[in-house]
Formats: C-alpha cells, structure tokens, sequence
C-alpha cells in the first residue's frame, strides 16, 4: 500500500489519483463543514466550484428542502442561507435538507480529487479516525489531498493528512512498528525491506512521511497549527477563532463523508469498501 | 521580511524570486558535496545541468586545474573523475581545483534558483548557522529552494532549510519569541500583529512553517529524517549509508557558497551584502 500526499489542489493529476482512494482535505472550514452539516442529518452536499452554477442549482431544486452555503473571502455570499462556518450547519437548519455549498478552494478540489475513479473522502480533524477506517477497509492505495490556500501549500491541511497517516499506521496490521518483511520486495529503485500490508510494502511518499512527521509534532495541541497558518490567522482577524477551536477537535464526529457524482453523502461500512 | 519555502525545482518562477536571496537545497548530496568541496580548498565549482555539456566544459578548461565530477543515478559517471560523495572532495584531491559538476537534480536547481537576480547560497545541514547568517547580512525577503527528488517533494532539503528557518529565527533581532509590535500591519488580507523585522512584519508562509515544524520535530536526531526519506533510503542501499551520516551533520562548515554566473564560489561576508 503506498500513501502519498498531494500538498495542493493545482498539483492533481489523474495519474496521481487513479484507482486509489483519495481523502480531500479543506479543513478550514469547507471539510469541516461538510462533516459537520452531514452528521447533523442533512441528507446530502453538492459541492459547486462557480456561485452562478449554485444559483442556477437551487432554481432546479425544490426550494423548501434546499439551502444554499459558501463563501468568497471567508465571508457568507450575497442571496446564501448559509457562509462557510461549521457552527451554522446545526441540526435544526440542516436535518433533512439539501445544501448546495461553493468555497474558494475546497469545493472545486473535491470536484478534481474525483478524477482517479475510486473512493473520494471528504476528511478533516473531526473524522480523522473514522476516516481511517475507510482507507482501511477499501484496502487501495491512498492519495491524501490537500486543497491548499489559493494555489499555496496550506499547515492546516497537511496536518488533518498527517493525522490520518498516523491513525493508519495504527490500524494496519503490520504498521510502522512491526519488524520489516523476510524477504525485501525488488520491484524498483526505491524497494527495500519495508512493512508489508496485504504483501505489499508499505510505502510512504516523503511528502506523506514530512505530514506524519507533522502530526507528531502538533499532535498534543492541534489547534496551535491552526493559528500557525496563515489562513487561520486571517480567519481570526475576521473574529472567527471560534471556528478554529471548534475545526480542531480531532475525532468529535464518526462520519465518512464520501463524494460520487456530484453529490456527497454519508458512507456506510459497505458502500466505502 | 517574508520566508518562502519552494517545495521542488519545478515549482520555481521569476516572480517567487525576484529581489529575494535564494537558499538552493539538495543536501543528498550536491549542496553538501558542493559545501565540502569549497571548504576543502576548491577554488570553484561549475554547476553544469548535461553531461554532454560537462564533458565540452572540461575540453576548454586547462586539464592540470580543472576536475570532472557528478552522478546519474546515484552512481558516477563514466570517465568522470569524481562521483557526488563528499567524501570524495578530500583537500589533498580538490584543494586549488576547479570542479565542473554534474547531478540529477542539484545542478539543474542551482541554474533554476538564480532567476531571481538576487543572492544564491548552496545550502546543506553542513553549514545552517553560516547561511543563515549571511541571509541575515542580506536583508531581503528569502526563498528557500529545494531541489526535490525527481520532481517530488524531499524530505530532507526541507529539514535543511527548517533549519536555516529557525536559525534565522534565533538572529533576527526581533524573531518568534518576542512580543508583537504595537501597531499592526495593515496592507494585505493577511496582515496582523506580527514581529517585525527592519520596519516590516516578519512572515512565514506555511511551508515555511511546516520545514521549521520538521526542523523541530528531527532536530535532537537529523540523521533520522535522512532514514526516512526515500532517497536516503535509496543511497543506504546503495552502500551509501556514510554519506548520510557525514551530510546529517549540522554546522560541521562554516562556509557560504554562493552562485554567480555559472560559477559557485565561497563568498566573504562582504560579498553577500
């Protein structure tokens, strides 16, 4: 199994994602969102990159069941129900309902991670393990996708990718501590004695190894990445430090948030495998 | 004073440059061999991206001064007379010498770096405290380039410049630890109460900020990140491990190599102004 790290939505390609399950992380705050409005019993996200396309979504919906979410800015758009902060996406307002969401970088890299085919999981601090546990149970390779900051490599969400590394390793049978394999694989520049998983080695790209690396080191105060990134500065600027607070609770939710054709849903244990 | 972090070659542009002093990375092995060899009395090294163009380079040099070295594949060229151990670049081998050097991603990224117009230094863990002081005698804003593996992120030339990040951290004059300055900045989304640095705020992207958090994380052990990369891995199984442990250690030189017009040569503290 190898597990390889996209830093940022731009640096996609669909060789970089095929058949393997792909986790996309926005975590401040379009990811957060996501889990957040899913677990408080809204029935589905339609993630829209342009706002004119989720205009033109809510006039073809039945307008009783629909709301329309996101940002440009951090700051809600004019005509929404809803901006981008997880703490509006409250049972009351969202049970039942459908909510056609568009952020700046999140929702178009939700739409991009989809080209390799497989398993595409919306992840963030609040369903790290949960997560997990998907990528586990699919048993493919694992691209972790990082949506990025305008085009940027963003703390926050190599971070959330970094902590599911981890949770991984954890959950895999043979993970990082057991003993390297008898037999060393030779199947390219690279083989050596590694951890197999399901008798391949496992594998760690560097930038999945430097996510790890990070995780361990914010892994007793996770919120401190958050306020060491720039957009979580800026969000605290925008008097929003509780949703730094609340974006960094790891594991608070158990949901797989999973995205097929168009639409995000929650994942049962059978429909992520 | 802005910290830029450019997580491979291939991500270089004039505009993430221009005016900026460049830090060049490729510390398994061209930077710390380059380092290496200047420290040992090589009078300069020509960085050359082609063998074809390494081999016409040395046709119209004087045969007695000039000294072919590089890899491709981690292994010497043929007819070369050196490969890219460092612990080839013995004084008694390179003292007086002019070395044209070729390597698979070192070279060509050193060529790519100058874009800028501004500083170039070669850096490696050989020489952290001697970079970063010179970044420091500089004054610009800095990009701190990687060279990457193949196009791939590395693990190891971002510790390197992690910890070229936190040295310059420890000698600005008002770095991390001290207070915010009473007035905030007020001239971009991202401005807010930060350190400043010669009347500017002192900014880390955050890539910048995740090297310095690596740079944390293996600082009591850098010879681990060396372990964990994939292409120190490659190099151990190659027989290579020695060069790992001599490239690991941090602040054996005190040398500022610096490139200028196809030529790296050691720079005195003027010559970096």
């Amino acid at each position: 199994m190898e597990i390889s790290l996209i830093p940022t939505a731009e640096q996609i390609s669909r060789e970089s994602l095929i058949n393997k399950s792909a986790v996309m992380f926005d975590i401040l705050r379009a990811s957060s969102t996501v889990c957040t409005a899913l677990a408080n019993g809204c029935q589905a996200v339609l993630p829209v990159s342009e706002v004119a396309d989720a205009l033109a979504l809510a006039q073809s919906l039945p307008e009783q069941t629909c709301l329309l979410g996101g940002e440009r800015g951090a700051v809600r758009l004019p005509g929404f129900h809803l901006g981008n902060s997880p703490s509006e996406y409250t049972r009351p307002v969202v049970q039942g309902k459908t909510i056609i969401l568009t952020t700046t970088n999140g929702t178009r890299a939700i739409r991009l991670a989809a080209a390799g085919s497989g398993l595409v999981i919306i992840g963030s601090l609040l369903n790290v393990t949960a997560t997990a546990r998907a990528l586990v149970a699919a048993g493919r390779d694992v691209a972790l996708v990082c949506a990025g900051t305008r085009g940027q490599f963003s703390l926050e969400d190599t971070l959330a990718a970094g902590l599911v590394i981890r949770q991984l390793l954890k959950l895999l049978p043979s993970g990082e501590a057991t003993a390297p394999a008898a037999a060393p694989a030779s199947d390219g520049p690279y083989a050596e004695e590694r951890p197999l998983y399901k008798g391949r080695p496992l594998v760690l790209t560097d930038a999945a190894m430097a996510a790890l690396r990070l995780a361990e080191y914010y892994s007793a105060n996770p919120l401190q990445a958050l306020h060491d990134s720039l957009h979580g500065q800026k969000l605290v600027q925008l008097g929003l430090a509780s949703d730094l607070a609340y974006c960094a609770q790891v594991d608070l939710l158990e949901v797989v948030p999973v995205y097929r054709q168009g639409k995000i849903t929650l994942a049962g244990e059978a429909a992520v495998r």
